[in-house]
C-alpha cells in the first residue's frame, strides 16, 4: 500500500481527481462516520500546515492527536520510527509527519502499517502544498494545461519549488524559474527568467519565501533584494490582467513581495490557505480508503453547516 | 460589526443581558448545532483564561483550535495580523486573542472579517475578566447598584483594575481603590482608602495579583507588604458579614491574601473561575450571532448532562 | 471517595475486574453519553502515557483538556494544588496528573472534590503502567498465578519496578529482579538473579528503561551494560518457547535490549502500549462511576467502529 509522500508518483489523472474531490468536499461537505484517529507529528515549527491538517481532520470528523516536540520522549532520545510506532500502537489510524530530514520517510516507508501523509520533508518536498498550489491555479483557470507559471525566489532551498515544477509540468503547465543567481539550482532543468520577464509572461507568479532564518547575512540587503528580485508595485502593474499571485506563506512583507500586494485583487495567497484545508481533506480521505481503514459507507456527503445531533431528538426518535 | 475588545463600549443593559445569558446557559445548557471553529491565539502565558475559553467552546460544541507560540511561524517573524488572517483563511469563524501589547487590537480591528474576542490586552484591559467579576457580584447581591467595591493591589500595572472600575461604576457600584503608594495610578479618579478602611466599607473586596514577575526587587519585602496592604486574618475578621472576597488568580498566597483565606467561606475566588466559563460562552455566542455566523436556529438549549448520539439509535430511527 | 493513585490499595479481585472491563471495552466498544471533561496535567515530559490517556478519553467520548507547562501559570509560581483547583473550578470532572515529586498526591488527596488519576509519581509508582503490564501477561497466559516474571534493569530508579513487583506478587506471580549491582534496591525483598538465569526461568521478562538522562556518566559503558545486563540476541534464544518480552518504553535500542528484538515474535512491547489505552479507559470509567459523575445509564456499549450521527437522519427521524 502506498503512503502519501510525494506528488512524483501520482499521475496527472490522480492529481486532477484529487482536486475534484477537494472541490466536492468544499461544496457538499463530508463527514466520516467512523471514529478515526490522526496523529499529527510535526518535528518542525509550523502554524499553517499543521493547523490546516487539524481543521481538515475536524471537518472530516476525525480525532486529531497532537505531539509536542518540547515535552515528548524525543527529549529522551526516541527516534522518529519509535515515535511513529508508538502512535500506531496507541491507536492512530493515520500519521501526518513533518520532519527536517529530507528523507525521513525512509525510516517509516516499509515498517509502519498505517498510512503516512507527508506534511513536508526537509528541503525536498511538500506534496500537500504542491497540491494546494495546483488547486488554486486549476480553480482560477479551469485547467493547468498551457498555463505559464513562474516560480520566483529561493529555488535552491525551497521544498516547494522542485516538487511544484515537476508536478505542474506533468499537468501541462509551462514552468519558469526567476531568482537571484545564488538561489539558482543548476540541477533543475527549467528556463530561468528575470522578474521583469516573469510579470509579463506569467499567468501565475508563485513567490517563495526568503528563509531569513537560513540566511542571516541576508537581511542587510533586503531592500536591494526586493528591488532586484521581488514583486514590486511597479512590476505588479505589468502583470497580465488575469494573472494571479501565489505565495505559500509565511510572507516576508517588503522582501519577496511589496506588503500592500499581499491582499491585492490578484493575490490568491489567503485563498491558497483555504484551499489547503480541502486538499488535505481529500488526501486524508483517499489514504483512509486505500488502506481499508474506512470504506465508502463511512463517507457521508453533508453540508459543512450541519445540524448536530440532538439528544432530545434521538430520544424521541426511539 | 463590532469585535469584543472592551467593556467600555457596552451599555449597562448590554452587560446585564450578557450576565443573564451566562446564567441561563449554566442552568439550561446550550449547544450550537453548526460546526464552528474558534482559534485561541494566546501570545502570553495563560492557564485559566485560555482553558476557560476552551471549556466554554467545548460546552457550546465549538471546535477549539490552539496555537503554540513556541512552534509557530511567529518564530519566523510573522505578525499578529498575518497569523490572525491565516487562521481566518484556514477556517476559523471567531478568534480569541491575548497579547502583551496594550493596543494589539488596532492591528486587527478593521482588517479581519471574523469576530475577535479579547482574552486580555497588555496592562490595559481584560474584558471577559471584568464581566466574570461583575457576574460574581451580581450573582451574590442580585444587583451591582450601590454595592461598595474595593479594588486592592497593584492598580497601576493591572489590566483588570481600570476596566473593572469603569464598568462597575457604570453599573452603579461605588468603587474604591486600596494600595501601596507605588501602585497608585494618579490618572484614575477613584477614592484611595487603606486596607483597614477597605474591609470595613467593602461589600466586595477585589484583590489583585502582585505581579512578582514584573517586580523582582519586591520579593524581599513580601511579609511587610502582606501586613501593610494584604488581606490578613485580622482584617478578614473585620469584614461585613455578607462581604465577599474576589481575586482573578493566580493567587500569591501569603502576599496579597493570607493563604487560608483563599478557600474561606466568603471567598468567591474559585466561583469566579467557574463563572468565567459561562460568561465566555455568552460572549462567544453573542458575537457569533451578531456577525451572522450562526442564527437563533443553531442554538439549542440543552442540559449539560446531555445524552449523546447513539449510532444504534440513529440506525433504528431510520 | 478514593482517588486512583496506586495499585497498592487494590485487591487482586479489583485488579482482575478492571482488566476484564478493559478487555470488554476493546471487544464491544464503549461510549459515555454525558459530557465529561478530563484535565490532563502532565508536569513531566511524556508522549506515550499522556497520548494514551487522551486516546482513552476520546474513545470514551470524554473531552480532553491539556495543560502546557511552558505557557502556563506555573511559570508565575502557581502550585500543583492551585492548578488542580483551577481546573476543577473551570469544569474538569476528573484529573489525570503526572508529577516528578514522589508524593505529589498528598497536596491533592483530601482537598480536591473530583477524582484524581495518577499518570505517574516521581520514582515511586505508575499505577496504570503496572495495570497494563499485568493486562499483557493476563492476556497472554489467561492468568497471572504462578507465572515467573523477571523485572530487569534499573530497579532502584524505576517507578514501575516496585509497584509492579508488589502487584504481580499479590496476583500470585513469582517475581524476580535482575540488574547491575548499582541498580539494586536493598529495601525490596525479591530474589536477585542474573540475566542468564532470567531468560531461563522467566515466562515474562520485563525490561526497564535505563534512564540515560539520570545517568550521564553511564553512556560510555553502554556496550558493556548490554553484554552484562541487557537482553542480547544470545540470551533471547535461551528463553522458553512461550516466554514474552515486556518493556514500558521508550526503549534504548542496543542498551537494555538488542534493537532487532524490539519487534521480534515474543515481544509484546507495542501490544503493551495498545493495552494501555483500554486499561486507562477502564480506570477512568471506574473512577467516574465511583464518584457519581456518571452512572450506568451513561455507559453505552458500542463498537469502536460506530456510525456517527447524521444530521439528515436525525431530521428525518423527527
Amino acid at each position: 500500500m502506498k503512503h502519501f509522500l510525494s506528488v512524483k508518483d501520482m499521475t496527472a489523472k490522480e492529481i486532477i481527481d484529487l482536486l475534484d474531490m477537494a472541490e466536492s468536499f468544499r461544496e457538499e461537505g463530508v463527514q466520516i462516520t467512523k471514529q478515526v484517529f490522526a496523529a499529527n507529528l510535526f518535528f518542525e515549527p509550523s502554524t499553517r500546515t499543521k493547523t490546516s491538517f487539524i481543521v481538515a481532520e475536524k471537518k472530516l470528523g476525525i480525532e486529531s492527536l497532537e505531539f509536542d516536540m518540547e515535552t515528548s520522549s524525543m527529549k529522551k532520545g526516541e527516534s522518529l520510527y519509535d515515535t511513529a510506532k508508538t502512535f500506531e500502537a496507541i491507536g492512530a489510524n493515520i500519521l501526518v509527519v513533518r520532519h527536517e530530514a529530507d528523507d525521513w520517510d525512509e525510516e517509516l516507508r516499509d515498517k509502519i502499517s498505517i498510512p503516512v501523509v507527508s506534511g513536508g520533508a526537509g528541503k525536498r518536498n511538500h506534496p500537500t502544498q504542491s497540491l494546494l498550489d495546483a488547486d488554486t491555479i486549476y480553480q482560477e483557470f479551469g485547467t493547468i494545461k498551457n498555463i505559464n507559471i513562474v516560480i520566483a525566489g529561493d529555488i535552491r532551498h525551497s521544498r516547494v519549488a522542485k516538487s511544484n515544477a515537476e508536478m505542474l509540468t506533468k499537468l501541462g503547465a509551462n514552468v519558469y524559474f526567476a531568482c537571484a543567481p545564488d538561489f539558482q539550482d543548476k540541477s533543475l532543468d527549467y528556463p530561468y527568467i528575470t522578474m521583469d520577464e516573469a510579470v509579463e509572461i506569467g499567468d501565475a507568479v508563485m513567490l517563495l519565501r526568503i528563509q531569513h532564518e537560513r540566511h542571516d547575512e541576508f537581511s542587510s540587503s533586503t531592500l536591494n533584494y526586493h528591488n532586484d528580485y521581488g514583486l514590486t508595485l511597479e512590476r505588479e502593474k505589468k502583470m497580465k490582467d488575469h494573472a494571479i499571485i501565489l505565495h505559500p506563506g509565511p510572507v516576508n512583507r517588503g522582501v519577496e513581495i511589496e506588503s500592500s500586494l499581499v491582499e491585492c485583487d490578484r493575490s490568491r495567497i489567503f485563498k491558497q490557505m483555504n484551499n489547503g484545508v480541502y486538499v488535505r481533506m481529500a488526501v486524508l480521505t483517499t489514504q483512509l480508503l486505500k488502506w481499508g481503514i474506512i470504506d465508502e459507507h463511512h463517507i457521508e456527503k453533508r453540508n459543512d453547516t450541519y445540524g448536530r445531533q440532538s439528544a432530545r431528538n434521538i430520544r424521541f426518535a426511539n
